[in-house]
């Protein structure tokens, strides 16, 4: 974000605040900072509704239009308190602070704030509050419950109205209310932060692991199906007990510390153990879908995008120093057909090199990293570097992608690791009949299948494309006479294991046909009269309409386009 | 097991006590009861091995030869403390009883006994030792770890002879030993009970689970996605926490009590709850694979058989009263197309009616096993009652599958439930309009699918059938000359999605059967010059050899065969 607009962003901030003080006195101030998107206040002691936040809002444009300046003061720590006295918040922030404090006062308005802020209040083009929601104190779920009033500002009212206009777009591919809508899974209380997969999200989900399943078959990855928990012991060979064990779930079996496992990594070291490798059979790909969990807090649990339980398209590649180009090629191929040819998503790449703190060999992270630039080089792959920004055990290549509504996600990943097979003490004989150190990949195509999923669904607004659609075909009735041969058709599709469903409902044809449409199903046959004398087919796709369509033909064009993926 | 034989094996186990007190004066008694194969008794302070057991069995036979006679008698709890004075466990077991005390003498060695015995050592007919184990006292793995003797005994020596030679074929088929040799999993330290399914064993278990998936298609089955972790409220209104919270893995999550799931149907309940639910919705058939768990003791984990994590192939049918019989027809059907077609599994059906105490409508009661066993009596299906077997909340078929091998296993289960639908609030709106709770169908046709792959493992001797095996084609070469042929016949098999693998290391074309042939592989095909000037494939298959075979043709055929689970 830019200066301007983290300055404007942050005093639209204190204009907010200075608002509420106004309407309503008895409001407590927490923080107030200028983020990614627009701004935030936190109030304690303000029981609002969000039919308020026009009054609001209308409070906030009469200061803003009295281009109210906005100056900075130093005070001692003591006189800080003075002023902060009815503030129990901001004095428990000024603990924490030494020496000068510094203030920032806008017309009657006065905050304890490093700044920097505008000059004046007309810097502010325009601004909008959006929406209430709770928020504890400081994140932490164990403080108090504040009121958060989110809002965001530009530099300009067109910028602003471009804003608004994408968050209208988004909320109506938002993945959360078109899986409610399109009865794809739900959340429930018992069970924070994990989703329900309905019928219909199941086959979505089973499809993608399906698909990556043919693919590996291509790629020779082997799929192993491991434990959820595990004894202390294997993590801290791993050392996820001494940097990750509060993103753990743990619990105590026969007076032993267990987790339930973050990461497969870990298993798939005990399953290459279990056998004495040669180097004859590396690389050794090994994938699984298990369920994963992380201890994610409470507040920062949302949709399928952040969740304690998930399963990632996860692979461990143990190979030779002398394999890792060409595999690194290999993984940059098949994350291009991934994501480029079956999701048409566009992308590039970063490359993240050693940082300070890093462990092994410095010749060794050099030829890797030589070897991993020449791979995306040799590839034709744009990517940035990220120097100094890989993990401490190995260079990495991440994936950003951006969907057809702009926005970026970071998904697949390529990480090198030369540090857990030491860990684990994994070996392979070589050509020279030698014990030696294998190297590891850590590679996910999809990242979290839940994540990837939710961004599908906003993607493709909840219309899956045909081989993804939980209900491919829908055939509707126009009326009660030409069931038998619907029944028929009906038979013929689901016998070719084409999602099909009957619609015979003694509706009108208008109404069956929009409820199909609402449900996002790509296909719609209609059979009237006029189809059940020729026994051909009236089919709906994209709004557009083809007749007499024999059904056989059709059949076969439909399970050649799913199995096309297109 | 009859009175005698259970006699002649707790005499035994009296006989071999006497000659471990005889040849090892130090050790101390533990208990010593008949099993259902035999017997055992546990010794403190005995430090064997395995090459012991014959010097044991030849004191045994001097003592049984002598046909010493076992007497009882009683003494008060103050001479029997006397007796005893040495026996420190027997002492903590003299402390639970009241009354007369009962001990057994034959010949010089008396025991804390209420028997019955043999009046004489000569009624036991043949005995044999067959191993040693560590066993907790009492079980309870707080306790010190003693050394168990397993040994068994008949009337005839022809008895223990069949016995024994069983064993043999058994231990053979052992499914721990078979899963080793053929890479099918392997158990870790790091997590006690469960399995590291290896790729070839991942693959079994898929296949499993993809051939039901496709039966769910025609059964009219949803399959769902689930949590494995659960808030506490949800297992106190399932009843799971008042009655099997030691059987599960419990933490602490934010403050709240959770618990991993044991099973999946009150997951299944809060999807039905999701949408209200119309009479014509039902049966509404709900599948699950989502892993389970369930804290078995550390002792009792055996393979595949004993796990701590494993998959159900559950589902929970919802249903209105008067589809039971239907869908119980429908599930009979199902089971018996699984076992008798597929599995060519034997059976009987065991009918189990309201226990003393239950729960519920007594009229629904009786209406239910009345339609259980109409179900039964229209499929022609043998089955016993179990009068009052039933479990508290409902009737239940189970069914008993014999194996190639004669032994029985309890797999299937159907088991109806009109109370949990009850404890979930659930409700359909009727033909009438009006609000009705539904009956709720637990079944499982596998069971676990962990102990069902342990069973198939001994029941094919890891010799999988063709639909199942994970490496359905090995191509064998004998010479570097036919290697270019058999790569492009593996690239076709491979292509028709047969699991195929070539070996074309420099050994011998008899080494190379061979190895394939220890590793049970179904179909070997060898390619030598003969059949690469023919361009045809020599296959073997049971120990028969075909020669001349079109690869295409033989290629459709191994398709056919697979498809149609030959």
């Amino acid at each position: 974000m830019d200066k301007q607009l983290e300055k404007i962003r942050h005093s639209a901030s204190h204009v907010l605040a200075a608002s509420i003080k106004k309407i309503y006195p008895q409001a407590k101030l927490g923080m107030g900072p200028a983020t990614e998107d627009g701004f935030y206040y936190d109030f304690d002691n303000l029981n609002i509704k969000e039919e308020d936040l026009k009054k609001i809002e209308n409070e906030m444009e009469k200061l803003v239009s009295q281009n109210i300046k906005f100056s900075k003061k130093y005070v001692t720590k003591q006189e800080a308190k003075k002023l902060l006295k009815n503030e129990r918040y901001k004095l428990e922030l000024l603990k924490e602070l030494k020496g000068k404090i510094s203030f920032y006062t806008s017309g009657n308005f006065s905050d304890l704030c490093k700044g920097p802020h505008v000059k004046s209040s007309k810097e502010i083009g325009a601004f909008k509050l959006l929406r209430l929601a709770g928020a504890y104190w400081r994140g932490d779920s164990k403080n108090k419950m504040l009121t958060r009033i989110y809002g965001t500002a530009f530099k300009t009212k067109k910028e602003l109205a471009n804003y608004l206009e994408i968050l209208k777009q988004a909320e109506a591919r938002n993945h959360i209310k078109l899986g409610k809508e399109l009865d794809l899974f739900s959340f429930q209380k018992e069970s924070p932060g994990v989703p329900f997969f309905h019928p219909k999200g199941t086959i979505i989900y089973n499809q993608l692991l399906n698909f990556l399943r043919e693919e590996y078959k291509r790629e020779g990855y082997k799929e192993v199906i491991t434990p959820v928990l595990y004894d202390k012991s294997l993590w801290e060979t791993s050392g996820h007990w001494q940097h990750f064990k509060n993103d753990m779930f743990t619990l105590k079996i026969d007076n032993r510390d267990f987790a339930l496992k973050p990461m497969n990594c870990p298993s798939h070291c005990l399953i290459y153990k279990e056998s004495l490798k040669s180097y004859r059979e590396l690389p050794l790909r090994i994938a699984d879908f298990g369920p994963l969990h992380r201890n994610e807090i409470k507040g920062a649990l949302v949709g399928l995008t952040r969740v304690r339980k998930f399963s990632q398209d996860d692979a461990h590649i143990f190979l030779t120093e002398n394999q890792i180009e060409q595999e690194i090629s290999r993984l940059i191929n098949f994350t291009n057909y991934v994501y480029k040819k079956v999701f048409n998503f566009d992308y590039s790449a970063n490359l993240s090199t050693r940082p300070e703190k890093y462990i092994g060999d410095l010749k060794l992270w050099n030829t890797a990293e030589k070897r991993l630039k020449k791979s995306l080089v040799d590839n034709k792959i744009k990517f940035n570097m990220k120097k100094g920004e890989g993990t401490f055990y190995g260079p990495k290549i991440d994936f950003d992608f951006k969907d057809s509504f702009g926005r970026l996600y970071q998904l697949a990943t390529i990480q090198l690791d030369f540090q857990l097979p030491q860990r684990f003490n994994l070996t392979y004989e070589g050509e020279d009949g030698k014990k030696h150190t294998p190297v590891m990949i850590h590679r996910a195509i999809f990242g979290a299948v839940e994540r990837f999923m939710g961004i599908l669904i906003e993607q493709y607004a909840g219309k899956f494309p045909l081989w993804l659609a939980p209900v491919q075909v829908k055939i509707v009735t126009v009326n009660d006479l030409n069931k038998k041969f619907a029944g028929e058709v009906l038979d013929k599709f689901q016998k070719s294991n084409v999602r099909t469903e009957l619609d015979d409902r003694p509706e009108s044809i208008g109404r069956k046909i929009r409820d199909a449409a609402n449900l996002k199903i790509p296909i719609v046959i209609t059979i009237g009269d006029k189809e059940v004398s020729k026994k051909k087919l009236a089919v709906r796709e994209e709004n557009k309409v083809s007749f007499d369509l024999d059904p056989e033909k059709f059949i076969k064009e439909v399970c050649d386009r799913i199995s096309k993926k297109c």
